[in-house]
C-alpha cells in the first residue's frame, strides 16, 4: 500500500477556491429562497411503473377511488356508506378463503365481536401464537366480513392463528370504542397465552389502532405484545405529514387529506381532540415498545404517517423496521392475495413475528 | 373469555350481500379502467413539512436546483461546470471539519487517490475499524475536496476512520474507473485488517457505487465488507422507478429524471449498457450481500431506487434495513451537518455498523 499524504488545515485558504456555483450538492440552493419558499409543481400524468407485478400494476393504475370526496357529517350518514362497501367487498372474501386455505368462525370475547381466522397449515413454531388483528376503514368502514381480507392474508401466509376484532364504529359507537374492543380482546387473550407470544397488526385506521393499543397497554401497565406491525396507520389525524400534499391525487384510494378517510375520522373522534396519541399515535411517547415493522408504499398519501412513526420509535431505541413498495398507495398490499407483493408483504411481516415471538 | 361461534362457509351464499359499491376498500376501482390507465395529478403547491428542523426546513423550501437542466454531453464540458460547483461547495469544508471535530489528509493508495478522515476521537468499538466512502454527484461532479461532506459527516457522527476515495472522473477517465479505484482502495486496505472490520458507504452515485463495489468483489472471489451504506443510490440509471415520475418537480435537487445528473450518468457510462449491474446495482444478483442500511426521503426522485434495492436485498435474504426520512429530497441529509435529522441518518447507519462489523 504505497501512500502520499498531505494535511488540509482546517484553514481559510480553501476560501481562495471559491468561485460562481452553477451547480453543486449542498449549501446554496437555499441561500436563494427564505424558507417559507413555496414549490410550484406542474400537472403530471402518471403511467403505473413498470417494475412491478402485472396484478399490482392493474391496482395502480386503477382510477381515483369512486366518491373519494364524500364527506358524511353523522354515523348515520356513514352507515349506508359503510354497508354498500361492505356488501361489494365481501363478494371476494370466499375466494380470498379458498385460495389462503383459511376457515373463519364468528365469535364474541367478552362483549367485543371478533372472528377467529385459522389457516389449514399452521407453522410449527407458531403453535402456541396467536395475533390480534385490527381492520382498516377510516374508522367507520368494513363491517362484519368486510372487516376480513387483511386477517386472511396474514392467517394464509404467515401460517398463523388471527383473532380478527370487529370492533364497533359509529353509528354503534364513538371514540375509543374500537379501541376499546382491541383492548378487551387482548386482556381476555392475555388469559389463554403470554404476552409475548401474541402480536398486534393492522392497516390504515388498523395500523393506527395497533399503536394505539400499544400506548394504552403501556399505560394501564399489562405486558406489552412481543411486536407490532402497522401498516400504513392514520397516525396523524391532524393531517401533518408531507405525503398529505405530495401524493395528493397520486394515491388513488385516499386521494386527498380532505377526502373520505379525514370525514370518518372525524366522525369517529366525535370532538374528541385529534391530537390526543389515542387518534394520533405518532405524538404519543413509543419508549418501551415492542419490536415494530411498518409498511407503505411510494404513492401512500400515508408514507410521511408511516416513515414518521418510523422515526419516533427508532428515537425512543424501538427496534422497527420499515418497508416501503414501489408504486404503491395507500393499503395496496392487502388488495389481490394472487400478488407477488402482497405475499411479500405479509411473508415479511411474519418472518418479523417469527424473529421476535416467543414460542 | 365468553365466545360463541358461528362458522362462515366458504360458500357462495355471501354473494348475496352483494350490491352497489359506493366505497369498498379492496377489488372494485380495478375494475373501471385497463391496467393502461393514466393518472392525470393536476399542478400543486408545496410548502416544507413543518415537523422537521428549521435547518431541514430550510432545505426542503428552497428553490429548484439552480441549472437542473443543463446536458453537457462531454467529459470536457462538464470540466467547468464540476470545478464551479466544487469550489462553492469546499467553502463550506472547513467549517464542517471544525464543527465535526476531524481531520483530513490527502493521500494516494496504489495510485487511487483518497482522503483519510479521522475524528478526534475514535469509539473505542471502533479502534479496529474503517470504512470506505464514495462520494456522490452523479459521476462527474464534486472532485477534490468537494467529495469530503459525507466523509466528514460519518466521521464525526459515527466516531470511526472513514478513507473517502477520491476517484476517477470525466474526462480523466471513464466507466469502470470510479469503481475500479473503489476496488483498488478495498484491496489495499484488506491487507491492513480483516473485511468484516470494514465497511461501505456513500450516496448517489456513491450509493450505487457502494451497490456495484459489492457486486465486484462477489465476482472477484474476494471477501465482502461486514456491511454496506447506501444512501439514495442511482441504482437504475435505465431510469425505471415509480418516484422519477411521482416526484419529479417535487425532488429540488434533482428535479427530473431528464435533468443533469441523467446527463452526468450518461457521460460517465461512455456508451456502455446503461443496464450492466456495475452501472445499475438494481439489477445485480445480491445474493451473498452483507447487511445493508439505505437511505431515502419522502421527496427524493431516487426513493423508488433506493426501495427496490431494499427490496431486491430482502428478497436475496439478506439482512437490509430501510430509513426513510421525512419530507427529505435527494441527499437532503449531507447537507447541513447542523441539522439533527443529519446526525440522526448518520447515527442510524453508525450503530449499524456498530450491530454488524467485527471489532
Amino acid at each position: 500500500m504505497k501512500t502520499s499524504r498531505r494535511v488540509i488545515a482546517h484553514s481559510s485558504t480553501l476560501l481562495t477556491l471559491g468561485g460562481l456555483a452553477l451547480l453543486s450538492f449542498a449549501g446554496v440552493a437555499q441561500a436563494q429562497m427564505p424558507a417559507s419558499g413555496m414549490l410550484q409543481v406542474p400537472a403530471k400524468t402518471l403511467a403505473a411503473p413498470p417494475d412491478v407485478s402485472p396484478q399490482l400494476q392493474k391496482i395502480i393504475g386503477a382510477p381515483l377511488r369512486t366518491n373519494w370526496d364524500i364527506r358524511p357529517k353523522t354515523g348515520e350518514e356513514w352507515k349506508p356508506v359503510a354497508d354498500a362497501g361492505a356488501a361489494a367487498l365481501i363478494k371476494n372474501v370466499p375466494g380470498m378463503m379458498e385460495r389462503l386455505k383459511v376457515k373463519v368462525e364468528k365469535t364474541t370475547i367478552d362483549g367485543a365481536r371478533a372472528f377467529i381466522v385459522t389457516p389449514e397449515t399452521i407453522a410449527p413454531a407458531n403453535s402456541n401464537r396467536q395475533l390480534i388483528h385490527m381492520h382498516g376503514g377510516c374508522y367507520v368502514l368494513n363491517p362484519g366480513e368486510a372487516s376480513l381480507p387483511e386477517a386472511l392474508f396474514m392467517a394464509g401466509f404467515g401460517h398463523i392463528k388471527v383473532v380478527s376484532v370487529e370492533y364497533r364504529m359509529p353509528p354503534e359507537a364513538y371514540f375509543p370504542a374500537a379501541l376499546d374492543d382491541g383492548i378487551t380482546v387482548y386482556k381476555a387473550l392475555l388469559k389463554t397465552m403470554p404476552a409475548k407470544n401474541m402480536a398486534f397488526f393492522g392497516t390504515s385506521a388498523g395500523g393506527a389502532l395497533v399503536l394505539e393499543m400499544g400506548l394504552k397497554v403501556k399505560k394501564l401497565g399489562s405486558p406489552m405484545p412481543g411486536a407490532i406491525a402497522s401498516g400504513t396507520p392514520m397516525s396523524d389525524v391532524t393531517k401533518v405529514g408531507d405525503t398529505f400534499s405530495t401524493n395528493a391525487m397520486v394515491d388513488n384510494v385516499l386521494v386527498s387529506p380532505d377526502g373520505f378517510c379525514d370525514a370518518g375520522a372525524i366522525v369517529y373522534a366525535n370532538g374528541h381532540d385529534m391530537k390526543d396519541p389515542l387518534l394520533s399515535p405518532v405524538y404519543g411517547d413509543m419508549h418501551g415498545f415492542p419490536p415494530t415493522i411498518l409498511t407503505s408504499g411510494t404513492r401512500d398519501l400515508l408514507l410521511s404517517d408511516t416513515v414518521r412513526v418510523h422515526r419516533k420509535l427508532r428515537q425512543a431505541g424501538v427496534e422497527a423496521a420499515l418497508q416501503v413498495y414501489e408504486g404503491m398507495a395507500h393499503a395496496h398490499y392487502i388488495r389481490d392475495d394472487t400478488a407477488p407483493e402482497s405475499k411479500e408483504a405479509f411473508e415479511e411481516i411474519a418472518g418479523f413475528f417469527d424473529h421476535h415471538l416467543d414460542k
